[in-house]
């Protein structure tokens, strides 16, 4: 079996959160301290990290009880308009730190009156040196582009965020992450759903790819590694929108990837959505959501064995292998999908 | 010609813009009193209201420099969590007035603490009664599943919005737009345009659809549409998003449909996209835009002439009547895609 930077990657997750963890859990007082200054979170993020805001929005929205929400960039650089953005906590997530379109807004959130976070794997990059409270994740050199561990890392300093930001949960509940990233790893390249949804996705053009609530960002993460990684069309879109109009689009050449943490109050509705599509002649592929979501599907991968508010740092490892195996089952390297390169720069 | 009952809609867009834009400017005042008493906006919506929701937050951040965000409903219908509202005016946004899961999320706003308006074309609706406010679109019934006049009549309920909320543009500009709506009908279906178009989705699983800014609503509007009556794997992303992954997905057998208002500053980058896009071997097919985005797409239907704040309001209908001829060409009735009903229901 040919192996890639992008799967050694997927590897180094146990090692890259425990190390991130460690250095991050110490930073919640600094965090308490703007969070008694704001009374709301705006991320600002592209991408993957986009994805990750989505996660820290649901988090800190359903355990905090703040108001957290995603900035429209372009607000700040192609329409050069000032909000008023007092008593906002603005938090920029960026891997390199390099991204000028987030180091902007991120500048002009502050002109805005707004406190300020970084979240990046870039020491000593322009957005860590520009934010009040630089949360840096150690997740190493990633060399694949798709990002898989400074991913993950990112929803790491995100819980920690939550934490900062009076969620009230458990920090060992944080620290038990990485042992269950290896022990899905494993569990998921021994599970024979995994060539099943493999080749069930090989012979497709696209697929929807649902979650609903503190699962969505894992969703949208899942649809953008298959687009970057694998060429399909991978539509995201939470269960709810899906149900307004683009179900239409689920037939035999396009199945349901359905994304779920045990336990959530998202899970039954993502059940329901299952048995629809099965119903309507489709496939309906699970990541997590336990045996109600598995017996309700084609085929599922395992999930993580987490409270929900850290399952999302789980819950995409199943994909991510799923990812790598399907873009090499394609005839595709995965460390380097045409047209893309790891730093994108946007204005 | 087979005609269908959504090409009639398309049609009665002037005279339900003009009865709608005359019977809510004199609500400006009531809105202004709102305004007076919040400080951010919060929409509330799914589906193709959640894409009008989307030219609402553009239109607001960008010309009235208000934050206006989105709500996750699911924190109010699923995690039953309470946020604090205090100065937020919550929008909620429902073609029939009737789903649940928005009535639910606005009720909760409101016993959160926020002051609520309510945009929809179901007078006498459960959401028209519970909002303060109540904007009443007067799109008349719409009987086809793919929303047209009740998206284009909530645009122009949003575009009141705006005003009331200190955008300063000048109302003429608004009544503007019922005439140059039927101009862009006539000219959309005289155009060489509409059939090259449609042959070049015709054969092709999927596309990408691309929009910045103020004109990112409609990207995600047109792309919603062509899943729902076309049955595409229609991607909808805003161009940085696109840039940042996805990009890899667009191929010969995935072209590109690039959205944007002329004169905007968001052009500039779209159009550097098509060239991007075309320069990769693959077809850029415009809406909008002027001569800089025609002359770097394959090929391009017509925009709105109308200032860039009303400009979506236009620059959606070429989309409708393509979406409209691709169903029929491709053996679709628009009007009843399968697995749809006119009033969806979430939870």
């Amino acid at each position: 079996m040919t192996t890639s930077r992008m799967r050694a990657e997927i590897g180094e997750q146990p090692e890259a959160l425990r190390r991130t963890i460690e250095a991050l859990l110490p930073r919640v007082p600094e965090i308490e301290r703007l969070a008694a200054e704001t009374r709301q979170v705006l991320f600002i993020a592209r991408g993957s990290s986009d994805n990750a805001a989505v996660y820290g929005r649901y988090l800190i929205e359903s355990q905090a009880g703040r108001l957290a929400t995603l900035a429209a960039p372009s607000i700040a650089t192609a329409y050069r308009r000032r909000l008023d953005l007092d008593g906002v906590l603005a938090v920029a997530i960026s891997q390199s730190g390099k991204t000028e379109e987030i180091v902007e807004t991120l500048a002009w959130a502050r002109d805005c009156g707004a406190r300020t976070v970084a979240v990046t794997n870039g020491q000593g990059s322009p957005l860590a040196e520009s934010a009040e409270v630089p949360l840096i994740t150690l997740a190493g050199d990633e060399l694949a582009v798709p990002a898989t561990k400074t991913y993950t890392t990112q929803l790491a300093a995100l819980a920690v965020l939550g934490l900062g930001l009076g969620i009230g949960r458990d920090p060992a509940d944080l620290r038990r992450v990485p042992d269950e990233v290896e022990r899905l790893i494993a569990a998921t390249e021994a599970s024979p759903a995994l060539p099943r949804i493999v080749e069930g996705l090989a012979k497709v053009p696209g697929a929807v790819v649902s979650g609903r609530g503190i699962a969505f960002g894992t969703a949208l993460e899942l649809a953008l590694k298959i687009k970057e990684a694998c060429y399909l069309h991978a539509m995201g879109l939470s269960y709810a929108d899906l149900l307004h109009g683009p179900i239409a689009v689920v037939d035999d050449q396009t199945p349901a990837l359905l994304v779920a943490a045990d336990g959530s109050p998202t899970l039954p509705g993502t059940v329901a959505l299952a048995e629809r599509v099965r119903g309507a002649g489709s496939e309906a592929f699970g990541f997590g959501g336990g045996s109600g979501l598995a017996q309700a599907s084609t085929a599922a991968l395992p999930g993580p064995d987490l409270p929900e508010w850290v399952a999302p740092l789980g819950l995409i490892v199943p994909g991510q292998i799923m990812v790598e195996n399907l873009a090499r089952r394609l005839g595709i390297d995965p460390d380097v999908p045409r047209g893309l390169n790891k730093v994108t720069q946007t204005d």
